[in-house]
């Protein structure tokens, strides 16, 4: 994703929202020929740039450029929701050895561990994978869930949190994802993943947003 | 490091330098009895949002708030020299066991490789190491140079850069961390070290700097 590729994109949104205001997210990725989420960081920050204004169940529409609001009051409303990745699941039952071949495949930096209604059990990071690798335990024969970091150990955020919030959590807590989920009366339901790299994702389309 | 903290010492750095301006970075960090590099980003912050303006070789003083310039190119003037981490180095003889130990030992995701001169050889991260982990050798007998990526492949950047360049190097490159280095003709000395961690800091102070 270059600077360029994404204020083009930023470009072609405002103007298919001059033109066709109020208009969904969903039609606008249509026109795009791209998915809703791809849309989703884009479309966060033109509304917070205040470029766009959103109304449920109507769409988005042209603001012009509202009135300077400070900054942080804008960052505040970067929501999780708008910037999170799709969460990889796995049971407790699955080997470290299966895990580590796992976290290669998916090229993701952490695994959620969930029981069979998705609810979150656990956490592993490539440092919990990396540390019992060098031990002399057979990885072939260790289910994940006795090196996971279990509840209430595990940090966690909800989509609708301010991405300020989530990117403090992984800092305090020197973690580099957090699980996003919904908190259910079952449990906590694992609905997404937010990383540093979401938060360096959306750090870059903070700066790319004057160019419009 | 909690929100409040950084803007209340955000506020003590105003405070002294309207008193005191103009004012050397070390001298307001003797001040606070904080070290230079601690008030880096703070520094970088302030400046940046407007509230002082640097001279070189005279020091801080206070600027008001200045006429609102847009954003990015307020952000374009943050650079990695105030946001970067100590580098931590390894010799290219190292075992993959030890190297192991030692990126959990200093507790960071990359390990830098490098010449007796300090000149950069590689760039080890621990997904290298989980993936030389679980394979059939002996961890003891493979040095790091075995596993490393080295030149042409390693992404890097110097303190000079804005943060910016240095985020989208990250991004485009699917990678945790960059060597900061110094070009010389007998090669590229490593002085520091630039991650999504460093990067979802400066995301957390642009967001504070409001409420001063």
């Amino acid at each position: 994703m270059s600077p360029i590729e994404l204020n083009k994109r930023q470009d072609a949104i405002l103007q298919i929202v001059k033109e066709n205001g109020p208009i969904t997210g969903e039609q606008i990725a249509e026109r795009l020929h791209l998915t809703r989420a791809t849309l989703r960081p884009d479309l966060a920050i033109l509304t917070m740039a205040g470029f766009l204004d959103a109304r449920p169940r109507v769409g988005y529409f042209y603001a012009g450029k509202k009135n300077t609001v400070s900054l942080t009051e804008s960052m505040m409303n970067l929501k999780v929701k708008d910037f999170q990745s799709m969460p990889v699941i796995v049971s407790e039952n699955m080997t470290v050895y299966d895990a580590i071949l796992h976290i290669f495949l998916e090229d993701v930096g952490t695994l959620f561990v969930a029981d069979k209604d998705n609810h979150l059990q656990g956490v592993l990071s490539r440092k919990d994978l990396l540390r019992t690798s060098i031990g002399s335990q057979d990885l072939n024969k260790i289910p994940v869930n006795i090196i996971m970091t279990r509840m209430p150990n595990i940090s966690y955020c909800s989509k609708k949190d301010s991405l300020i919030l989530a990117a403090n959590k992984l800092i305090e807590h020197e973690i580099d994802s957090l699980p996003v989920v919904e908190e259910t009366e079952e449990g906590l339901e694992i609905v997404g993943r937010l990383t540093k790299t979401n938060i360096t994702k959306a750090f870059i389309s903070l700066a790319e947003t004057h160019d419009l």
